[in-house]
């Protein structure tokens, strides 16, 4: 096996089960996408909260920091679209940008060793932590607007996706 | 350090990263307990979603299993409060139940062995998975309703704690 740096911790979730854990979550995010109408993505709020296609956005940003962790080339909080307002204005158009983030992840996942995942980094110039912590960030930020959604399409009359199917 | 079963992975997140994770999400969790006002916590639902008392109660519930985790003695489904309908009755007594999974988690966390986060457990009866599987799914299903919660609390125009506050 190989060896983590930390010679009194006990290792315990493996990195191809951490990749196979958010690109699970991200299959049932994409499926909260593709099942909201289309106006209602856009636009449907409660209690002032920005519609899903915002938080979507977000998570799109925060997954294709994937390639910051990798290469050190982080994009700045002001250039993620989703806080300058630069946003898909279809469903079609943030179902491409999702599906691209998915392959960025693949692509850059395989190029991270174990090691790295303690080294500590400051993703998007602002938010300062060790990689498997801001992957985790990524992930739970993703839970967290999608459990968000769940509300929003019952509060509309739409039965979400299970929250335990996770495949294809 | 110790080792791992699994020749060929790399192993990233040590078990006491794990759980100050899962203990820094209950932190927040609870302080989304606290901040909803006594009656709408028992009481307030949008799209006929459960409140969030029933929740938070589920939540207990799921993190309960930690002891059948180390000692293989699982409550059955029916006999979780949140199915049954054992739930308390005030914001205090579900801070009770919360204090004391708390303790329970500190209890028998360091009685699970690294290689015990590998081996396949039937959670409650009725779920089978590996246990770092398993316990990942507590967190994230907590993620997910809280997050439901956060909508309940704007849509009553109150502020919830900030999501990356993990601290006590």
């Amino acid at each position: 096996m190989e060896t983590n740096q930390t010679a009194t911790a006990s290792y315990i979730i493996s990195q191809e089960q951490l990749l196979e854990h958010w690109q699970g979550h991200r299959r049932l995010t994409r499926r909260v996408i593709e099942v909201f109408p289309e106006d209602k993505l856009f636009s449907y709020s409660i209690g002032g909260m920005r519609p899903f296609s915002v938080m979507a956005m977000e998570l799109i940003d925060l997954a294709g920091g994937i390639s910051g962790i990798v290469n050190g080339e982080w994009k700045s909080t002001d250039e993620m679209s989703h806080a300058n307002g630069n946003l898909p204005k279809t469903k079609a158009e943030l179902l491409v940008l999702w599906d691209e983030v998915t392959e960025q992840i693949e692509k850059y996942w395989p190029q991270l060793s174990a090691e790295r995942f303690q080294e500590v980094v400051m993703a998007f110039g602002a938010y300062e932590g060790p990689v498997y912590s801001t992957l985790l960030y990524f992930i739970d930020n993703e839970i967290h607007h999608r459990g968000q959604a769940y509300v929003y399409l019952r509060s509309l009359g739409i039965t979400p996706p299970p929250f335990w199917e996770r495949g294809n």
